[in-house]
């Protein structure tokens, strides 16, 4: 696509794929709605005293369905919002052109190159006059990313004059950023100092964006506080377990109708993502085998009646791969070689390094049929057998389908508002530093309340001397800190 | 579409919706036939012999990829084949487009009207000179049915002059029946009953269609053999139960996207196809209801920890319903009228009449909101609320989805594929009479042990004492005819 | 145990271990009538007309709390009733001593030697002056194979004088029979005779049972008419299928206490009591591997995600072994050398030659060491490692524990009681011959019907015209006779 | 029993049921230190260096079999070891029999009174000359609580000269606490302190007894540090969930051999206690309800298909009870006047103030018949129906089976031995303060790790380049001290 930013008869920025669609993603917004009573409650209690007043969000999350949701809960708190994917199959076309037409700035559509995707993620913090966002929601942060790579060249630049050098990587993706700032400081070298000036924080949605922060946070690089969505109990316990375990196979079946009862399947790590994977496999009626380094886990998996072996031992006899670990270099190309025919390869962890797709992309000989599009079949030219990979590598729940449904990501959204509020509210009471915070218990109890009633479920109330008894309040939280749920 | 019979290069009919598509019908085909293993064993075993050799077949199933690899597994023993969806919803486009570019005569596309459905009926049947086909490849009997209803019109006409009249029916399928039979009597009003003789039998392939042809077989209308394929266990145990376990699921999320855990389901009918739809679903984390009218299956699904209640007890309170009975008048329009906002009714049972559409779209007052394609919400006005109907109230996991995986559908055309090749062989002999049959169980152990190998299982072999012992032949068949499974 | 006949103060014979565990036994009765609904319906139906008077029934049934309910059924029907059980560990003695005391002439008790098991057939049979019993249930037929192999021996003896030679075969029980035959020819030349001419008719329990009578109807030496309640589909698909799926676990657990999470299970044969066995293991977290001769059955298994291999693949990595064939000489000693070390070996089919006893036993320098009553190590002297055999190779859930629960057991009872009435109402109408009989499917439908109440089920009604379209009456039966379920 | 102590022939103090029930003790120790990997490895890493040399254990925990392999993995590492069981119920003789003989003074028998179980209690601190234990394993807290409230009195009486006066309190058991303290007072005025004083730490089994130590650290009554092996991942998401899937059928199926599957079941709490046993009972084929004050759990539950509703909703239409709150007052009798007939009541929760035990003891009329121990049947006179109580509310799994199986016990044990060991080794180096403390995660991770092998897993390595990935050291551990698991 030619890299314009297009406007709305009012006024409002955005690049889409075909603002036609628009009618047809307004249809499934509104189905959504009813599937995320988390994020409609959320309009009932803060519509009317428009909290956002003000603020301006940049958000880097994938733009489906339930992100549209997500984008007008903000907007009918009072923000303003700028948007963009963080995953470059990851954007529903449909979901894209009903928010850019109505409700926000959009910079996103399906099947961006790395290229394209970098520059609707400058698009979506750049806002222009007064730099740039209040608040961030990121999703594997690469928002937060840009912003801290922006500012540190800023600063070698004004000391020694010297400009990053995309060169010096061997990452494609990191080139491109690289490039980006560096070709930034020529027309403003102190842009990214700006945002970082203007930023109250940021509110992150997923264990890989976690880590980098709490990385950030442990050499002191952190430019802002930041909440971490990932670690409420109704997000990691949820989208990642319950979500996972209806994405994985939706991807799967979209992408190949592959029956999926008798197989062999592997799934690579057993988290949350890993044991909701593992239990859709295991229930659709496949054999399934775990791989895991950590000995805790491997002792879940096989309390579940799963296998826990290495990768070399059934490389050669599984039909079904899938990697959930959040680590690289798991599935490597000399793995892809010996697999059976027509095995399928497939990621459901935030990046496509888990995957060595740039191992089976330069294996010499190998050839690439695109049965459609995210869904490839390499033949290897010594034995002429292929194998299927799913999205190039990249989240197939999001490449192939749709993406987790919308209840559940109702819980994990509901506590991105809920931590964005808290940022906005308290921007300037100093209550939270330049660290990582997860949210109190409280609101995390109170994030599943809200899904209750949707699914019929009455609560039990407590009496005092009950409270008293086990040393809690009667409206609670109800668990300490280290419970594990 | 212009209902006109295009040719190929080579100078096959054909009508499907876009030939260019052949290609990636192509790809799919040779991906479905690595999991479809006892197709790919009948073309190794019997394709030198040719036994098909000088066969018209007909055939009337879902034109899908999987299908594709059952017309090119006859047409690879010698077969020449004609053929047609048996459901307006259920063609895969690109499977038609390959198969007609490549093997046979095709008219199918997705979303046909009723007149173009019954359209292509006869054009499936009409192999011009020489009358009809030699077999027929049925499902739900529809082709069967035309030939009988059209043999029944001709001997009335030939008596009486009478001819059919569309008036005398109030059902808008059978009206178009009549009015085909009706039009055709005037060029030819020997047709069907030149059909009829010419044809040596027919294979059966679904539920509904056999209990058609064993009603003709009671009152002695049967015009010609009938192999019951439904019945082979290998069929109604795998195809039934598992197929459907995999494609409701995938019928459900393509269509809606609905997140299926902790949604409370109502599974209407608890037979084969049931089992399967309640497996899938209390697997995905619903909370299953079913309603039955048979006792026995009835308990099974207690025994399976399902609640079951009545369609009437549970109408207001369930955000999922399913068809799966065979019976008609299952859901009706009063019931729609009371379930709660945004409920998703759809039916995996053959026909329509399982759920009330007609009294549904003749509601006063009632709104028709497509959301996409085979996926509707319907608003009653009272109430200003809606339900979700899929793919119309057909067959929801072909409308919907891409119907049931490979691997399943390899066991039930191996059967097929059996089922013609008797007939054929027995053509001449007098073994078959104008009865229903099913295959002899040493053939259904045949063809479950053709799919074992890609599964990776070995089996154990009986020794010539335990044999003994349990009074079965070493190689089988290993069970009574009245055992269960 | 002497070997004596006792008497209650009323005068009834009986031969139980501890007459004073009838108060406990009247105690656990008293709940499983609440658990066993069929039965107390058939009290309520057919109590006031006694249609029993005047019957004299003998039953050869593990002798448990559930068949006290079922021979108080059928005493309250008009019955006199004789019993023993028909396995030498499956008595339950406080309800043994309840019956005995209360109901009916009991002699069984746990832990009999093979002896005193024919002894105790032959005194369930011996009802005095008049000959034998008007009716049996049999379970396994070893009932009535004593009065066969009886009369055989009469004719045999009559004809030539030549007595049974116990000598004559290797069979450790079958020596017995013959013995007992022969000592019986010296008092009453004539006993089985009579027996055989009173005999009204059988019916038999289980599948053991059942293929024995199978091969007497096909060689025409079937005495009399037999009904065959195991393939009732309210006794096979539930009491075989969820009964074990029950007792399986049970039996494990009391028997070892061990860990099943974790653990790799094999289990034989994959019918209605192996997919119950393995449904258990799964579902408590062991992983399933399952032996089969069966293709149809193994592919079964595969698409519930078990994995298929041969008892020789595995022998040496599985912990549990399960054997429910009812084939013999499925775990010999030679795999049982090479398992680990505390495997456990057991057996859930009928007779104890599924696993190789004689061959354990009889081992060279094996060392057999009792944890408790029914639960053996035997350690092999090579290795010095041992393997946990469960109730001497017996039924182990009958061995171990207390069998099949009262609820499954009241559908497979209420269809002995629906047998033999049905019997004994058409025991001069010449309706039953000396064959195989299943009940009719209305009968069975009512089984089931009477279980639905206490689990709080509601049945759909059909209407006329839905009854009309699938051609069954509206009361049923609703399906073919060649249908699953 | 008369309450004195008896000696073993070399000394050593025990009161046990019966002492020669030590062989079959022995015999099933032996059988379960092959399922005890962790504690079997523990003798094999620190036995040689006798690290507990000259250390006094007391141990006040469920004298079991399993507990037997704790016992003689501590004396094995050169403890002197006194003990006790946590539960009126949960001793098994014949383990306490074998230890008794053997290894180590024990004082639990199944089915003490509360009186006994206190003495049991106190001769287990009572080391004779120079005061108590240096170390205690406890489970529940009961013995911490002994010692914290004999300084708390043997204080006051120093202060005041009063003397506890069990009249002040209504709960029957802390009646008997102050009485042993009160009379324990005038003989050693300092018995307690002197305990305190030379106790250096004590290691907390259970929920319960944690949330009982953490109260004390609150408020500063703590008098000696306290090791939480409660919350260790592998204790509390291993023995609390799958110990309880394993158990809580066991006990069900002992006490009553009633069906599960059909059944309606209410699980009270949804914790990992309740987790599991609605795992267990859903699998068993029951319907599942659970009730919660916990919007997090309830949310769980839904996405697992199981049904949320108040115990009100369901109490007279459920068929089996079971709580696991951790909490009191949780089935009170006027639910159990409310249910059906023969309901099933029973607590799997630590305390047995969960169901109104005194309550129904007390209610008018009411009648108990005792169908054998820790099975009663209480009759309500108003319906002359009755419910079924298990285990007279006290942990059924303990009260009617066995209790956990030996595997998972292995992993929670082996955390229990390696809390001792840091204990003891760091007495004198200040690290533990009087506070509650949890061990370090690579502990954790070794506890599962010693338990791999036994089932046959294989773990993956990380490479250090992976490691360096994710920011953790190649050996572990893995992950951050929030993860959930």
């Amino acid at each position: 696509m030619a890299l314009s930013v297009e406007k709305t008869s009012s006024g409002r920025e955005y690049k889409v794929k075909d603002l036609s669609q628009a009618d047809f993603g307004r249809l499934e917004i509104e189905l959504a709605e009813v599937e995320m009573p988390g994020l409609m409650a959320c309009r009932a209690e803060f519509g009317p005293s428009q909290p956002f007043k003000g603020a301006r969000i940049s958000g880097s999350l994938h733009m489906t369905i339930q992100t549209a949701v997500l984008i007008e809960t903000l907007t009918a708190l009072g923000a303003e919002v700028r948007w963009c994917s963080c995953n470059i199959f990851s954007t529903q076309d449909h979901a894209a052109a009903a928010i850019a037409r109505d409700s926000a700035a959009v910079f996103a559509w399906k099947g961006e190159t790395l290229e394209e995707y970098w520059w609707c993620t400058e698009r979506c913090l750049d806002w222009g006059v007064g730099g740039g966002p209040d608040l961030i929601v990121d999703d594997g942060g690469d928002a937060t990313l840009l912003i801290h790579e922006g500012v540190k060249a800023e600063e070698e630049f004004e000391k020694s004059g010297k400009v990053p050098d995309p060169e010096s990587t061997d990452n494609a993706e990191f080139k491109i950023v690289l490039t980006i700032i560096r070709d930034g400081l020529k027309s403003d070298p102190c842009k990214y100092r700006k945002m970082k000036e203007r930023l109250v924080g940021v509110s992150e949605e997923t264990t890989t964006g976690v880590k980098r922060l709490y990385q950030m946070q442990e050499t002191g690089a952190l430019l802002f506080p930041a909440i971490n969505v990932n670690d409420s109990v109704t997000k990691s316990k949820f989208d990642n377990l319950y979500g996972c375990r209806h994405s994985l196979p939706d991807g799967l079946m979209r992408a190949t109708d592959v029956m999926i009862a008798g197989k062999v399947a592997v799934v690579c790590g057993y988290g949350d993502v890993g044991k909701g994977c593992a239990a859709a496999l295991k229930q659709a009626g496949a054999r399934v085998i775990v791989t895991e380094i950590d000995p805790i886990c491997a002792l879940q998996a096989l309390m579940e009646g799963l296998q826990v072996l290495t990768l070399e031992d059934v490389v050669s006899e599984a039909d079904i791969f899938v990697t959930t670990t959040g680590n690289k270099d798991i599935i490597m190309v000399d793995h892809m070689r010996k697999m059976k025919n027509n095995a399928i390869v497939c990621n459901i962890g935030h990046f496509d390094n888990e995957i060595d797709m740039l191992g089976l992309e330069t294996y010499p000989g190998v050839k690439r049929i695109t049965i459609k599009p995210q869904t490839d079949r390499w033949v290897f030219p010594e034995t002429n057998t292929g194998i299927i990979v799913l999205a190039e590598g990249r989240l197939m729940n999001l490449g192939c389908a749709t993406g987790h449904p919308s209840f559940v990501m109702s819980c994990s959204f509901t506590n991105q508002v809920i931590a964005q509020l808290e940022l906005w509210k308290e921007k300037n009471t100093g209550k939270y530093e330049k660290k990582v915070y997860v949210l109190p218990k409280h609101l995390d109890e109170k994030v599943a309340a809200l899904h209750l009633g949707k699914l019929g479920a009455r609560l039990t109330k407590l009496s005092k001397s009950q409270a008293d008894y086990i040393s809690v309040p009667v409206e609670g939280p109800y668990k300490p800190a280290h419970y594990r749920y």
